[in-house]
């Protein structure tokens, strides 16, 4: 993707806080749209811009090399004539003076901007376990999921027919799950919420994701975490409760992973007067722009607003961050590019060879709406051809007037299937004319018919039948 | 896919003629709408509903039996309470009296009908080889792939190291001279037109299949089949010709294919005064009616509006027979059924592992408008993930107001992107739009930008530029 289609060139100073794939992506775009800008990227880990999503994939060595996560190297900034300053953190910012203060190590450091973009990310939550920190940091052997630290650290304490725990069973923590279990660790998946993927997929979908990872791993839902003992210097005991009897048990672990989700992180956002939404992250528009003249933000550390629902969420989605990222990157530098009104949180997942898919806000989300549903469960071949994969499909609708809200999958090219879904969702799409859309068939690829159409007829009726 | 809501209850006679997909389908959802309505199929064939699609994928035993190719068996016209009448021609109808008549062997059959549903489908074309025919039959080893018969003749004849040729490289042909070359059979494919699939694909596209291909099969496009001289009783000697030089050229055959399409057959229809439009085929609206009171048409022996071009196509793909034998279906029965305006044309097909899809028309047939047209070679996954697979996607759009048109995708999921721009253009979105539409992500699914954003960020950006 590049700019809206002109180079521009005069010497523009961005500054670009942060180097995730937003502030990364921002900085890209910045480039391309002026070629002659001053862009410099302040972050304050070690490492430039990598995939926070690619780390449970380098636990089990599907990638190969941690390293391999690194998506733009600091030779690939140096070669766009990109400033990417490491290990350097932002302390203040004054948008009168218009200066960025940093320090890195004890080295002070000033820097000028027309533009600022604040691509802060976001924070990992930390459960309330008892002796679960040690000086602030996590203690002995329990780690987050979030940054290239961490997944050098889980690696080191991967062992075969070890025991791992994962706190919360979101797409993280399932992602964790099969590639520790890919490594012949036993892993015990604890999740406070009554079910799995409880923010991504409604219960009735979940379920077949629950029934499918229990062959390989063991879950306890509704359960809580309380409170972590070192055993010995290598194992810690576990103890956790469920949630409907208050019954104590407790598991043995060498590895500790928590993946309960994160939160926005808008220190500096807030300290400069960034209007903060109600979800606790940075307001923008569809420039990217905050409230603050020339500060433009994207990514994690931002709330967008829902296309369906109209208000504000939290996302936390690298799709999203990069397509925010793209129009910070363009608008900053002196582009124009507007993203879209608002966001479908269209999102995917793979974990024990089962992809799950899904696009709009889950049922309870949903609430504002009178809706209908519908699940199907096909096959992504006819009977008759061989190899066929099951596909599961929800579809939800508003009952007024059929369009489609929100679409779930789990099972052969779910995403891609929720794709097609999605641009359903984005067009205005009833549910009537998408169950009568042509879907491509070919034997050895998709029925003449697809899941997806005929989830939409079921609905449709159902729609009619109620009328 | 069932009816539109409502059971009904009447004894309507329903007739269909032609018990292939669109046949079939008509009669299964008559049954669905009105469950007390009389319904006859009648097929001048042995067989039941079968897949023509599947055919190929017979002759490497992918489907281990032919007659697998049977989706509904006699039985189950039985249990669903339809009278299949098999090897039954329908000599005339009369339109007046609404009666058909037919005749089983020697045996003539009047059938009287409140609604009839004709669906003839179509018959292969023949090209103008000499000594091709027999008394009025292919000869010796020739055959074409439409029939269960032709799957069994074909079978019979298939020999290790023995020597195919196929006449026509479009998606029948290309899916036969994979499932011959998987059985080791040295293939030669012969295309009169200067490219392969030039009907379903444009020919920078079909240059991709057309390398991937080579690699397995020997393919001569701008070559015209002239002649077939018997060598012996097992072999024919195949006489071909350069279309530009004229050089005569020849091959020895064990088996010969011949797939350069199909025309409608609509001599019933046209003997009681359908209305047969510009394409040769049946005209029928979205109810599946043709120009004659309580006669509905469906599948390969019509034709049907391009919903881009407006202008009437002959298409011929299962995807849509089966769609219109809904509609035919359900108001022949009684209930109220609107299939689209128009089709999309959404079709895919797969062979040498190498997955091609596509929707809308092919340029050449995109003259009505000025349009702007881009291609993106992606992968399915982002670089650091290992086992991406290439995608190459081609979008055309409308330079007026950015809407898609077409698409076409060669690769990784090919079917499945196209059914997300399908649905694009279903909902008129245009390009800008879809750039920025969130893909579903995760790295080993897809990367955060797909391919079908980037192709659109490309022909986004050349819009802007040309405007």
């Amino acid at each position: 993707m590049t700019n809206s289609g002109d180079c521009l060139s005069n010497n523009k100073e961005i500054v670009v806080i942060g180097c995730g794939a937003a502030g990364g992506t921002a900085a890209q775009f910045a480039r391309k749209t002026n070629r002659d800008a001053n862009i410099t990227v302040i972050e304050k880990e070690k490492y430039p811009e990598y995939s926070k999503c690619g780390i449970p994939y380098t636990i089990s060595e599907i990638i190969p090399k941690i390293s391999n996560l690194i998506e733009f190297s600091e030779d690939w900034f140096e070669n766009s004539n990109i400033n990417l300053m490491l290990n350097t953190e932002v302390e203040s910012i004054d948008t009168n003076k218009k200066i960025v203060f940093a320090k890195k190590g004890n080295e002070k450091i000033e820097k000028s901007y027309d533009s600022l973009i604040i691509c802060t990310g976001a924070d990992p939550v930390s459960p309330p376990i008892e002796n679960l920190f040690e000086n602030d940091k996590l203690s002995g052997r329990a780690f987050f999921v979030r940054t290239l630290d961490d997944a050098k650290n889980i690696s080191s304490y991967v062992k075969k027919h070890g025991n791992a725990a994962i706190i919360g069973a979101g797409l993280i923590g399932l992602e964790m799950a099969d590639n520790l279990n890919r490594m012949g660790m036993n892993v015990t998946v604890i999740e406070a919420l009554p079910t799995i993927l409880a923010n991504s997929i409604d219960s009735d979908m979940s379920k077949i994701v629950h029934e499918k990872i229990s062959e390989h791993v063991t879950v306890y839902t509704d359960h809580v975490a309380i409170k972590v003992d070192k055993k010995n210097e290598n194992v810690n005991k576990l103890y956790f409760k469920d949630n409907q009897t208050d019954q104590l048990k407790d598991i043995e672990t060498d590895l500790l992973i928590i993946a309960i989700g994160a939160k926005p992180n808008v220190k500096l956002a807030k300290k400069i007067g960034c209007k903060i939404g109600k979800t606790g992250s940075v307001v923008v528009n569809e420039k990217s722009e905050t409230s603050v003249d020339d500060v433009y933000s994207a990514g994690d550390c931002t709330e967008y607003v829902d296309i369906i629902t109209g208000r504000p969420v939290w996302v936390g989605l690298a799709s999203i961050a990069v397509r925010q990222a793209i129009s910070a990157g363009i608008n900053a530098s002196g582009g124009s590019y507007k993203y879209l009104s608002g966001v479908l949180q269209t999102r995917t997942s793979e974990f024990f060879d089962l992809e799950i898919a899904a696009v709009g806000p889950i049922s309870k989300n949903l609430s504002d709406f009178s809706t209908v549903s519908g699940r199907f469960v096909g096959s992504s071949r006819l009977s008759y051809f061989p190899g066929g994969e099951p596909i599961s499909i929800k579809v939800i609708v508003n009952r007024d007037n059929g369009h489609i809200l929100a679409a779930q999958a789990v099972g052969a090219n779910a995403a891609q299937r929720i794709n097609t879904l999605a641009c359903a969702i984005l067009g205005n799409i009833d549910v009537d004319t998408f169950r009568k859309m042509e879907t491509a068939y070919a034997p050895p690829i998709a029925p003449t018919l697809d899941a997806i159409s005929i989830v939409c007829d079921i609905v449709a009726r159902k729609l009619k039948q109620k009328k």
